[in-house]
């Protein structure tokens, strides 16, 4: 199949050049019977646009760059996942770059995806607020934040579960249930949602008369197991009236589930367990885990929809803050 | 900041353009000094190669697109994620396509990185075979397939675990344990893996005197909660004598532990369960759950080292069929 031109698709369908164009790019004025007419010579002669060249000409490429710290994290591959859907039956390819919580990586990427002329981009999570530095400064690319806050928060939108609300909920559970010390087990990565779940679990304590005493109230685990397992069980020792527990995530949560069963602390009789981000795994535990799941959906659907306004050229929504409220799943495990 | 040109660039540097080009794409000959030198120069000008630009010139994009069914599936993501570390320490950058199991948009998705002009290409799973039609003939973009077998098998490498083993160990596990009435729970969904697995389970059961008989020892789930739980119910009445389940992936092996603990079937006392995948939620359930592991870190070595080989234009290895080992882990479910 030979390589046709824009010159020749006008040709064959008796518009201008000009026309032809406007019907690749959607872009412009032109009737729907010119427009079948030209696809439909495109189709017959096999025309494939040059995406790259077209891009350089049209400043337009239909593609949205998403860089995730993990996709193999339930929460983010589930946003993503969704973010995909929406934006491809809006006419927009995802250009997913997994930087696995790598700053270089996650460098490296945005150059690779401004080099890929996309259109827009998504930046889920990660350490510190983002700040997009471009090159080369005749060109800005819109983009927006999910769970992590932007440097320049009157450029962009900022997206994110409710996870204060989230970890004020979890807390105020635990109290309900009963519970008169809990704790807060924390991991050591930097996050924005971090921050603010432990902020959230503080506060419900201080509503509910306790004053909270890192030492008392607050575990660190560093995500290695034989360590992690270690350190829960001298907390407990050491602070031996322990009753109720919240894990940052349900990973942790589930690990803590493990744990408990083999220090035979009965879940919930004298150990409650709460987990965040409601993963499939804890439908599944023994016993099952009360946890607080995001709405992944909406989400997906805030961040897109203020993305593509953004592209269009709306300066209006630049600085808005959307906070997806959550929800407390009641299970088993208090 | 100013645009500047790869001339000024090598005025800058007192070298020729070619070479300052040869730097850029890391091609062809040049001293270290003059490397540092060149670097240093487009550093302090902040000087931005225009990847589009370059690619059309350049024939070379380092960047390697993968299309994958469903990023939110633990043996997907891992896999990916594993193959994005190892391309990008050999200096590719991955995109990330995320095809939602429809045909449609694998195609869209395909055209999308044509267009990007990716190096090359590694596609996961996904139903019938894989065919690369490649619009425009003066280009053929190298491709491996994981999980997946090619249509044109002489032009490219295909890598899967060994599906047939895990299931034939699987079975014959199951049969080791006791089982006398062994059966297999698939889904519907079309796939080179889900028909190796039950080849291997039908062999296993025919080594050991069975007749493999599709009414007696097969199950097809179509992954709906409820429909699943009461086909599931219905054919344990009508099979009453049933004592052993291979579900073909954990995701459906978890839920049956569900539905047995509902159905008040003891496991693995009354009936031993085995799924496949090893996902971290096994590790959790109540019985933690027997499966078999698929080797993600093999998968990735050997998919990113023969993509390489193939963009390197080692026509050699077109043809070869990697089976990677997999492994069972025994838990309480059997």
């Amino acid at each position: 199949m030979k390589n046709i031109s824009i010159k020749e698709i006008a040709k064959l369908s008796g518009v201008s050049t000009a026309t032809v164009s406007r019907v690749i790019n959607n872009n412009g004025r032109f009737s729907e019977e010119t427009r079948q007419k030209v696809l439909r010579v495109m189709e017959e002669t096999g025309y494939q646009m040059n995406y790259s060249a077209k891009t350089l000409r049209m400043n337009k490429s239909f593609s949205i760059g998403i860089l995730v710290p993990d996709i193999t994290n339930y929460f983010f591959a589930n946003v993503v996942e969704k973010i995909e859907t929406i934006l491809f039956d809006q006419g927009y390819s995802t250009i997913i770059c997994n930087t696995g919580r790598n700053v270089e990586k996650e460098a490296a990427y945005l150059s690779m995806l401004e080099g890929k002329m996309i259109d827009g981009l998504i930046i889920i999570s990660g350490a510190d607020e983002f700040e997009f530095q471009v090159q080369n400064d005749k060109k800005t690319i819109p983009y927006i934040c999910i769970d992590r806050e932007p440097k320049e928060k009157n450029k962009t939108v900022f997206v994110s579960s409710n996870h204060y609300q989230g970890a004020f909920e979890a807390a105020e559970h635990l109290l309900q249930q009963g519970v008169k010390h809990p704790i807060i087990v924390m991991h050591q990565r930097n996050s924005s949602s971090a921050k603010e779940r432990l902020d959230g679990f503080k506060d419900a304590l201080k509503k509910n008369n306790y004053s909270f005493n890192p030492d008392k109230h607050r575990l660190d685990f560093n995500l290695d197991s034989s360590h992690d397992k270690k350190s829960l069980q001298e907390f407990l020792q050491q602070q031996n009236d322990v009753d109720g527990l919240f894990a940052i995530n349900d990973d942790i949560a589930l690990n803590i589930l493990d744990y408990l069963r083999e220090f035979e602390v009965a879940v919930p009789a004298q150990m409650k367990v709460i987990g965040f981000d409601n993963v499939p795994a804890g439908q599944h535990s023994a016993p099952r885990l009360t946890s607080i799941n995001q709405d992944t959906q909406k989400i997906a659907e805030m961040a897109t929809s203020s993305l593509i306004k953004l592209i269009d050229g709306n300066k209006e929504i630049q600085g808005e803050i959307s906070l997806v409220p959550v929800q407390l799943i009641r299970r088993e495990s208090t």
